[in-house]
């Protein structure tokens, strides 16, 4: 079957089956059908008041895409792969309906700014939907935070015991995180809200078209500066890309904590059986499949961002058939992560957490061990000295199989404070009840309690925390 | 030689000498070192404000760090590599300088957000430097413009002619494109440029420290808000890395159609001796290679960012020594870009034009075609049937050896109107004078003026873009 | 609908909605549906070689499975979505076939070790597909240089003239690039030929299965030698895909050229009508679209390597669920270059060569300027003297308005002689003829011909390539 | 400082200071100097035997290059920036030395076929390191499996415990790893020792010059069979670099385990001090940061094979500036292979396993359910439903609480046969003694007999697969 050709005038020989097939992008685009059709909308009206249309041409040129609109929603308008892409299926569409006059719809129109018209309409649309997903993770999060708000957990730095933290402060870490990953997608949709409809295949429609009254009805906030770049630009997909591709990475990071707390080893949490799967083989298995997808996916995310800069280096302008490529990645990407969003969501708010497990690991590996060296810099001793001798103590302690600084004798904190090089921590080994004092500074609620700077653990820098994040979430 | 640690008081034996090598960053974090050094001032001056420190200790730990910075400002400052990193070096200059006193400095901190002060910090000055250098090379595209203002060119999509261009409104696209990499740079530094200081190692300094009076002294806009996030996070990376790389990207644009213009089959421009190089063999040669070098850059700068987001990704909270991966390929797509800016901006500066070799390809591939579609559309043809017409009159005068459609005879014009299947256009066909009408349409210097929209080439639009870059750019 | 599940014994709850259709990856692996078969077939004859199944229950497996296979070849077996993947999809269709006798056919293997058999066999596969295109690619490139064996242009590096070649040696320099593609794919099919069937889970199937007399069936050079690593290995998709993805960066090679070829300052190359789209616009545009794309696509699969690489990056022993993960970028990426390939061989096949205006370009630019130094050299000139001299002739003729070196007066040659630092270029100066000889050498001809090494443009050696690259290709 | 140009014949500017530092190469190709050097030599021999030089003067270019050869690996020999790269830095050096002589060695060559052959020889000395490094590892790896074969561990799949295994297995899993990575080095230096030598610019030496002898001389297999590709090919690197990124992708999972191992949640392993660092600010931290860094840098190994494949991407033939971009990211990731290797091998040889710990874990998880589904099969259960069985028999171990399957009650076993859709299963229920068996094959230690395959974790197979290793690696 030959492909009708919107473009054919000056052509003898048909297209190539293989260049057919090859070129074709209604595969992917046909995803931004409606935006196309209210792109066209908002172009007849723009036509009209150009007067390179009656108003009763306009009507019926409406009416047709209103129509054609209708039939995407409910699904049943049927793609014809012969048509290229969802523009030429679009017109084609409009013309078995309305007759031959929707070939005035593409006066003063190219498909080169009529797709980056669609593309930043999709954006925005895209923008909302993951911002609206990121929202959703971050109330489970704050959540399941305000839930556990008494659990302790041992904190980890190089995936070693460092010192022990409020779960709840854990968990808003990545609140955090989605709060920086919305604030990008915002910037982004924010400067890609610019109608780049008027700019023809590249040099300008020659024809008095009013770019800001048909942005406005758009919805856009105004028009591209120079059309040239409003054709070849395809910045607002590098940067939407961008944003949503380290949202997927912290996702990524949250997924990979939740594979091995979910290993019997650890065993801090479990992820529901509706967030689990089994094994074909194996009967005992039950898997955090979707938290290993989220995170093999941050894998495939970062490609879709290579993808697409890869695709416009070197690119000369002004629109190069190059820029098809960046679609499918952008919408691959896009999907990848708001679904991703969604699945996460929904495992936080399923996730039993075992805070009784969690609690008595929150000790384990001398996770108290600066505080006692900060008990020491309270007496003056300057903070270097201070980690020496509490990590004297702590080989004392390993060599002595004890798990806790605690089970230490007096001796031994007399003996690591009389072997540094300073005479403050020297004459306080000789201070009756030091060990005592080093004890309670050695003990796990203290220590959290201790760090009670702004954004610090301690219980009460927690709570502020979380009712800001509700605060800010609005419930 | 081994290594000194600051760290080795729980330690036995020695670190490996392949370990000592392959976990040194101080060749790559010397350059935070100034940044290093506020940051110590600032912490120092918090101990004093929080009691941790006697006055006269602060004002010789100040003094001290303040002479660093002085050795550090005129080169004279030695790392040794033997000190892994710049903090340890720091340090231990400091001690040599003042003292057992600077063994106090490292109170209520941890290098974990030490190093996250030390790169926002460096990460404002970066995004100050590509700033700066992307104004540079928008100041040289718009006078590179403003010169060549009556220049045509033949606008080019698919790389092939499309439409006739004023040379200045295709620079100016480059303008654009500039001007969205500074709003991505400026909305990238916004968001780093809050400060870690007082998180400590994950869990918040266990000191009364007043973290917002610290930030203040930084110039930071406020503080991070969660401990474990302000030492495990490194968005601020990715983000200035991918504004970066995108307007790298587009230099890459840039530098690909200044290499092929140069060629004598274009022959529009020459670079300048100063921007060219010769060849070991072959005495003709005059080679752009800033430009080809800035387009190979554009790839090794896309790879720096996929290192920081394959680095990120699946890792734990907080710290991990995989973040220190994240600083060299920081650095150098940093250095990159703004070298990058820089060449270019000269290259451009001294660009030799050849507006007659561009104006006499400006109508070569019957770049004209869509105003002759645009003519028949004002007589009321639909556009789609009128660019069948223009379609069928390029296929003929091809066919006739005709390089432009003004060459047809008048009977050629009313075969291709009679041809249509519309009324309209077959009724031209038969008005007089619709042939000279037509050939008028297909002038380059009428097709440039008809683009007259907001954006479009025309040159009342493209001197007026030119104002408002000049009002923009403040020169 | 809730899915069915094969694993569920111990479940409680169903399935999210939103995690089936986050982990359902039937859209994508139906593709090794005759692979998965095929398998299934062997595995059947192996549990009957071991005495777990009867020979006739053998039989009935074996039958329904061929059964399924003309199914699926016919195109009629419909994937149920539900059922997660096509290995479970198999088995059931399987068993609603033949019965509860399918419930016997997974005894002794894993979804683990079927998912990796599967995708060797479809390696296998894919690579024999591969290298037909390269093939079809190396012929059409073979026998356009054939045809094109006169034709004369100007080579270029820097994209910049550098010396006069013959078109067939540039094409020829293809033929090589693809003899390297070809060569590096046959090693991966070779390392990737081996069965990883009988690895079950990651320990090894806990029945007495032959594993060699399966994968001798199967076609496998031998078995894969550590179980753990036999399921957690994706080297091969690794290795097709670098090797795949750098046949596609040489496509892009080529189709960049083409591109710019077709340029009218150029006009090289005229791409076929059949290889050529429109615009929907602009009525005189014929658009190199294919050879877009094809450089385009390289963008995206060198993003399909890198999907890849980043899912297996820190990914713990043995299968991991991000390993599913790898397959769309595999399966993408080999479908692009398949067709790359194939879309490229036929638009050499069509390509028309403008033989004039290619050598009138050869001279251009002063290409024959080396060898003018080569002359000089063979009077005994040191070659870096003789450089300079001619690189000096160069800037007289270029300052004159001069296109060629041939057509500067004796007293430029002896001028420039003079000039040089060298007593043997001083003393040739005043040698009668020495200009008229080093005109000699500036001729296109005698310069392509002076190249007459192994490997280099002189014609016989072109000639000689072209035979061997023949007899290579077997035609 | 003006730089010293060896092209500056027809140059009348100056180079700009910008571009004399951005264009540089001499801190990245003095890597090369002993290639660069040696592949002088073998040229001035063949000039020597083209009859280009006198003998005495191919004596005297030679010795003076001998020289330079020792004064580099002294480390005396000094770069001058000045000079742009390491062959005109060769050059110079040698005219210092022997004179004006020093002007003929450049004759029949060009800057491009140099530097492809530097860097093929140099990549041939990297593939052997390459390879000793590996080496290296695996043995360690195999004298690890030799020293802990009895330790049993719990072998995991999706993070969570799958089957038993021996360790000795797991680690030998690496070693077939890092197998292939050999296999694919050996192959990328096969294809790349061939000889580009004596293509010149791009078009093949204008002298008699015998290119297979030269190529001989420096222990090439051949040479290269066009010489356009000679110039542009890099091939080899991506080849090369392939094989390396694959190979930190390797020991990035190994380093993964290691990371995660060590946290006492796991137990498992001890890095020992030498291969561990602390904390500027906790005195308890041991943590694993060559492990990290392992792992990190495979992220950005990745990257660097992404910045070869971007370069490479749409350039035109034949040498490209871009082609300089290469190289950086190629020496860098060899040297970071290289070093982690090293680093790795290392840190397994002082290993420490507590392998009580790891065999406590052992069964946890019900490791054992497969055994005891497949103990079912060979009682003439399908396995489909075996595995339906077991699932129940977990779900109610679950719920009572208990650790294993060998806790639960006789009554339990019958209740979950007798519940099976299967007459077989159903039958069993009633057959005396058939908990006990069923209890038997719950065993730890039956399990990992019972996976008696080629490649299976039984010990005979694993001791087997030891001795094949050693064998091997000729040790």
């Amino acid at each position: 079957m030959p492909a009708m050709r919107m473009w054919g005038g000056r052509f003898e020989d048909e297209t190539d089956e293989r260049v057919i097939a090859f070129t074709r992008s209604i595969e992917v685009d046909a995803e931004f059908a409606l935006d196309d059709i209210d792109g066209s909308i908002a172009h007849a009206h723009g036509l009209g008041r150009a007067g390179l249309l009656e108003p009763a041409e306009v009507e019926r040129l409406v009416a047709g895409l209103v129509g054609l609109r209708a039939e995407v929603e409910a699904g049943t308008l049927r793609w014809d792969p012969a048509l290229e892409d969802v523009h030429l299926n679009v017109e084609a569409a409009l013309g078995e309906r309305i007759g031959p006059l929707a070939r005035k719809l593409h006066t003063g129109r190219s498909r080169n700014d009529q797709v980056a018209t669609d593309l930043r309409l999709w954006t925005r649309r895209a923008v909302e939907r993951l911002d609206a997903a990121a929202v959703g993770l971050q109330r489970a999060l704050v959540g399941l935070a305000e839930f556990e708000i008494e659990t302790i957990m041992p904190g980890s730095t190089h995936i070693q015991p460092a010192q022990p933290l409020l779960f709840a402060h854990h968990l808003l870490a990545y609140v955090e995180m989605l709060e920086r990953d919305r604030g990008r997608l915002a910037d982004a949709g924010r400067r890609a809200n610019l109608s780049p409809l008027g700019a023809g295949a590249l040099a300008g429609a020659a024809f008095p078209l009013d770019r800001a009254a048909t942005a406005a009805e758009l919805g856009f906030d105004g028009v591209t500066a120079n059309s040239i770049d409003a054709v070849s630009d395809r910045d607002f997909i590098v940067e939407v890309l961008a944003a949503a591709v380290l949202c997927q990475v912290h996702l990524s990071r949250l997924a990979e904590e939740i594979t091995w707390w979910s290993n019997p080893a650890f065993g801090w949490v479990r992820v529901a059986d509706a967030f689990s799967t089994g094994s074909s083989m194996m009967p005992n298995k039950r898997n955090p499949d979707p938290a290993e997808l989220v995170r093999g996916r941050a894998g495939r995310s970062i490609a879709g961002l290579v993808a697409v800069l890869g695709v416009l280096k070197g690119l000369p302008l002004a629109y190069q058939r190059d820029l098809q490529e960046a679609n499918p990645p952008y919408l691959g990407v896009v999907g990848v992560v708001e679904a991703s969003l969604g699945v996460m969501a929904g495992l936080i708010e399923t996730l039993q957490v075992d805070s009784g497990r969690m609690r008595s690991a929150a000790g384990a590996g001398f996770t108290t061990a600066t505080s006692v060296a900060d008990a020491l810099v309270r007496h003056g001793v300057p903070f270097r000295v201070a980690h020496g001798v509490v990590g004297a103590l702590v080989a004392r302690a390993e060599a002595d199989g004890l798990a806790e600084l605690a089970a230490l004798p007096d001796l031994a904190y007399a003996a690591a404070l009389s072997g540094a090089d300073d005479p403050t921590a020297v004459g306080l080994a000789s201070v009756p009840g030091i060990a005592d004092e080093l004890r309670a500074a050695a003990n796990v609620e203290a220590a959290i309690a201790s760090a009670d700077v702004t954004g610090g653990t301690a219980p009460g820098r927690v709570r502020a925390a979380l009712a800001a994040a509700r605060e800010r979430l609005g419930t």
